[in-house]
């Protein structure tokens, strides 16, 4: 059996599957975020339940961060220095008492997403790809060549320096450089700015923050597609004037066939699986740890 | 016998080695960039020369671009979107005439000093480590887990659109973005704006956009080390003010243990073998096909 964890900032999801049949949820639950104890105690009983009863062979974690994600660190496996109330230094072995042997991964959250959008969705049979999240806060998965980038710490380009629109006077939210992609462009920096989604010109402010993101990742990975979820990515047409920006900010560099060029190609798409991402992934993650 | 040939925009390089001893060049030439014709020729007569009297296993070309490295393309080997006079969409192929099926590889010329550098030089040893040249253009060359990467297209991070300097009212030189990195922040615009080399605040600008280089690059694929050369990075003073700014920049989001944090660190470095670089690379490159 394989056993998935996605530890989000407000919900945990926990699933297990067969070997034979990864990507069928056998079980699963999903469970608050509240402080690490209470958290940590829930996930670790749905994971023992299911190696008491049918053994598990591996298990796969992907979690919000930053995340110590390389194996050699003293610290793998924690949650470093995240502003989240409580959950600075969490080490997420935690969760995983009892367990004795069995293989067990880290990844970041959008790393998970990523390997499930990989596996079953909008990134299916893609070696080199980029995943997003707009959301609470914005982060960033990337795979080259069949490889998940998490060297020397994790990538974070959700913090990359974008250039400011010349109608945002907005300072910027993150606690490290204010105004930063995600200082400006996640859903709390929208909310602060003008109480509710953005919409007309603020749209096109946000789209000119995330457009900047797929060009940096465009320049960075060359990828063959940047899928882009999470709540502000669900702005309506909040993709369209992305992918409208993404091209007119490149201005054929990367050759005027690249897709980004293109805002009707499908260099920036929505993910196919939704909130089952995170999970697939891990699954994912798991069976990695087997195949080693 | 392996073979290397680097193109620069103004100087060919072109060595060969032993396969049992790569990296002791046992002949060697300089040629000055002409238009492609004679330049062309002129490799190709060196190339030629060795494969009749000693025989070529392979041919590594690390060149100046932009270049398609992708082996599958119809135009893989060519020149494409350059702006240099003479060079747009040239086939480098017409430099290997009479080898016949001697492997050749192509690479970009920073992934050609990348992978010197990693093989004898300043990034010995790292499997996750980036090249960037700031000088008559800005470029850079990425490895991650051992793996150039080189997907869709080639990472061109020299055209990352950088936030501006307050202080810095020059419109920028690149003919597709204006004022990106490369726009601002090459020989060519340094010489266009104070017509000497920078200096004082002037170095301080330059040093910002570079240092915002470093921390997209750590923040896409956390490496371990960034090598920067170059005629713009040989400015006196200038990688000790990338290095300053880069951690002002990243203000501590990726660890305050992160060396991009301390500017003693060895995170951001000059290249060890100058204008060697390039051919070793190459010849790494040559060896690799022989190892496929």
């Amino acid at each position: 059996m394989l056993a998935a964890v996605e530890t989000g900032g407000t919900k945990i999801f926990c699933a297990v599957s067969r070997r034979d049949d990864p990507h069928t949820l056998v079980d699963s639950i999903r469970i608050p975020t509240q402080q690490p104890e209470v958290t940590l105690a829930a996930i670790n009983e749905f994971l023992l339940k299911h190696h008491s009863s049918e053994g598990l062979d591996a298990v796969g974690v992907a979690s919000f961060g930053p995340l110590d994600t390389s194996p050699g660190s003293s610290t793998y496996g924690y949650i470093t220095t995240t502003p989240k109330a409580g959950w600075l230094n969490i080490d997420l072995h935690r969760a995983l008492d009892g367990l004795g042997k069995v293989p067990v991964g880290f990844v970041t959250d959008v790393t998970g997403s990523l390997l499930g959008e990989r596996a079953l969705g909008a990134a299916t049979g893609l070696d080199t790809v980029a995943y997003a999240t707009v959301g609470t806060g914005v982060g960033v998965g990337v795979m080259v060549q069949g490889q998940v980038v998490s060297g020397h710490g994790t990538p974070e380009l959700g913090h990359i320096l974008v250039r400011r629109h010349p109608q945002d006077t907005f300072a910027g939210l993150c606690s490290y450089h204010g105004d930063c992609l995600e200082g400006l462009a996640s859903g709390p920096a929208i909310q602060a700015r003008w109480g509710r989604p953005a919409e007309g010109t603020e749209r096109e402010i946000i789209a000119y923050y995330v457009a900047q993101l797929v060009v940096a990742v465009t320049l960075a990975i060359a990828p063959a597609r940047i899928v882009i979820g999470g709540g502000v990515a669900k702005t309506t047409g909040l993709l369209d004037a992305v992918r409208e920006q993404a091209g007119t900010l490149m201005a054929g560099y990367v050759g005027a066939s690249h897709p980004i060029q293109d805002p009707a190609s499908d260099y920036i798409v929505w993910p196919d699986l939704g909130d089952l991402a995170g999970v697939h992934g891990a699954l994912v993650l798991a069976e990695s740890l087997l195949a080693e």
